[in-house]
């Protein structure tokens, strides 16, 4: 049986290893993708996003006492196992990112919404803030890629049909 | 490369898996889950429209003129390994399953996205329609677990506080 404010830390502790994975994951992406800049563009500001919530949720383990120290570790092991959710290398690779990118997003949105929901039942207000202002990035991204996948559909579709052009990323 | 037309049977083909895998990890969360029968309930819901969704995706392989004989060999393979996502047996499994249906929800949305823009693409309003109506059915389903996240988190917190109760699943 844990108590509520061990759950806090190790939830923490699970959206700083889920932010590390999506800095690797958009990083990869950003530096493969070339005919589709409107989603080189996006990514690149979230992948800045990223960062910060990154050190945003760190700030809140210290804060709350925790050890930070292992998080660094983790850091070192995703970047070694390399590629993310963009190492998928096939030819419709750019669909298959964009949908993996909204799923992530959607996964990180849960993530926070449990947070906010623990913060506030352990009475960690700036907690709770600081998640509920990464929940806002996180949706907006989403809602980026929600309003993108039509078009980058359709703009995949033509670029296959259309002879001697590349549509892979 | 291959044609919308040939993208559109692949990605009919993925969303078919998708839904059999949505249907191996619905019947295990409702099969383990026993202290929390709102979202037990909710569950077995979408797990019979889950069933109708599979079909009415091979409807429209058929109708295109798809082999459907293959698809019948991945349900079987799928449901060998077992477990699905509710596998994952951990204590705050409740949390962890609740936040993983709402991101499974989530990335079936975008595989509809992707599909009704194919649809389109090619001119098969019969696809289109059936995908509408199938997002419609997982978007109700994951408003309805974004709604349900706060809650179980206050009720699964509460429950592993209070002594000689059990909160698992």
């Amino acid at each position: 049986m844990a108590s509520a404010e061990e759950r806090l830390m190790e939830w923490l502790r699970d959206a700083h290893a889920m932010e590390q994975q999506a800095e690797t994951m958009l990083s990869t992406m950003a530096g493969r993708i070339e005919l589709y800049p409107e989603l080189r563009e996006r990514i690149e500001l979230h992948l800045e996003q990223t960062r910060t919530q990154a050190s945003m949720i760190e700030s809140c383990i210290q804060r709350r006492g925790g050890d930070t120290s292992s998080l660094k570790d983790l850091a070192g092991k995703l970047m070694a196992t390399g590629q993310g959710f963009g190492g998928i290398f096939m030819s419709d690779e750019i669909i298959k990112s964009a949908m993996a990118s909204y799923t992530f997003e959607q996964m990180e949105m849960a993530s926070y919404r449990v947070l906010i929901a623990t913060s506030d039942h352990v009475g960690d207000a700036e907690t709770s803030a600081i998640c509920a202002r990464i929940l806002r990035e996180e949706e907006e991204m989403a809602a980026w890629i929600w309003e993108y996948l039509p078009k980058v559909t359709r703009q995949y579709l033509a670029r296959e049909e259309a002879p001697g052009l590349d549509a892979q990323t």
